[in-house]
């Protein structure tokens, strides 16, 4: 099945525009969880039981997986997503790019390696750097556009000499000539729900991951009042430490599940 | 010691400006590997053994081991780098860069968990995304300038309401406010030798890490003539298919000692 496909059935059979950021950081995981094997695994593993029904996407951070050495742990996680919840796309976010013989092995990392649906990446290199992934077109990929962080204006507003900002022109790029397999999807932050608005008016129907709410402060009402489509999905937003951080007792699975149940009414409660 | 220090001294100790690329696609080594039970990891080890007199860096390509499952044998190859050649700069190539958090952790991957003593990351995040690697002092970071691949100009030569390409604006942060720990070199690229020459006037003796010689038909010579710094160096110049794939045969680390010291010869004959 394509991605958008993939990514449109979810929307339906869920409900929901919530993704699920599974960014697991040993410091942070409930104490109950110290003692496993693999501690990482079990509160992915609880996380999921308990928002499944509320997620149209799981979105594993693969930062936290290599910097803490748990590239088996990440394994067993895009498993057990398979398992648990097969119709629900997996994004793996990498922000990949390099030159093409380089990014092919990129491609095999998340989409043989780890199984997953989609992949974010960085465009700074330029579509050839991209096309093996762009390639693959069962699979979603995810460009880097306007990022949710403070300094993303250092770069991508810089105002090119026909009077756009980049992100506007890379926008452009994203859903056009990039988007030859119809697979691709921008990263526009929710902090930021204005150039959000000015990149859906761009971009057409093409989806958005939405990172930015919850813990980064994004804007929830400004990014779905400019960035739905006329069939009020087109958005993937994204939460991360709002959600697997919502409780560090016993409790944390439960308190993800009500945490993701508030986002999907909220988003829900605007549509 | 600081990175620019070790970097220093290893161009001098080895008299060379050659970087080794360390790209093992299982696909394409040796036959006479191919039973090992770690064939990635030999082979590295044949080339560090047989080039490190030549080599004034070693650039594993973090791509190669993910999209192979060869975690282990980078591991492997980086503590092997650091016994038998603990004052050659070791820079893992893997163009990260995310938030903040995140970011993070990329950063305990290259210099906590892989032990690199620099790594390569993408601009297009702005600093602020940059700044856990850029805060570890002792450490460098390499920033995507002007990459070698033929579609780079897509958005790095997108020419600014100032009239500069981005990627002169994006030299002149690399080299100005991001370099507050006097930590960081940009990537070049040997396929566009002007566009180095360009870049060297912007960024004064900021080393530049340039990819692009050999498989990819860069000009070495232009590199020279535009990317010297006053003293003959500045330079980091990478080969990795070139040299690791000289021979197919049991030769093959011999071919790579031949061809590293025609590529160190070559260039200290414009020195």
């Amino acid at each position: 099945m394509k991605f958008y496909e993939k990514l449109a059935a979810a929307w339906e059979n869920t409900n929901s525009l919530v993704c699920v950021g599974l960014d697991p950081d040993l410091k942070k995981l409930p104490e109950c969880l110290k003692n496993e094997k693999y501690p990482i695994f079990k509160f992915n593993q609880a996380l999921i039981d308990a928002t499944k029904d509320h997620a149209c996407c799981y979105k594993p951070q693969a930062a936290y997986y290599a910097g803490q050495g748990a590239d088996d742990e990440l394994f067993m996680t895009m498993e057990y997503l398979k398992e648990v919840c097969p119709d629900t796309p997996v994004i793996l976010d990498a922000k990949r790019a390099d030159i093409g013989n380089t990014t092919m092995m990129y491609a095999l990392e998340a989409f043989d390696r780890y199984k997953a649906d989609a992949v974010t990446v960085n465009p700074y290199m330029g579509m050839d750097a991209l096309k093996p992934f762009l390639d693959y077109e069962d699979k979603g990929v995810v460009v880097l556009c306007r990022t949710s962080n403070k300094g993303a204006k250092e770069i991508q507003e810089m105002r090119l000499a026909d009077g756009r900002e980049l992100y506007k022109y890379v926008a452009s790029l994203i859903a056009g000539p990039w988007n030859y397999n119809k697979n691709t999807m921008l990263v526009a932050g929710a902090t930021f729900p204005e150039e959000l608005g000015e990149i859906r008016q761009i971009v057409g129907d093409t989806p958005l991951l939405v990172p930015g709410i919850g813990a980064q402060g994004g804007d929830l009402e400004g990014v779905l009042k400019n960035g739905l489509t006329a069939n009020k999905t087109g958005l993937v937003i994204n939460s991360s430490r709002g959600l697997i951080y919502a409780s560090s007792g016993t409790d944390f699975a439960e308190k993800a599940q009500e945490e993701a149940l508030k986002l999907k009414n909220a988003i829900n409660a605007f549509r």
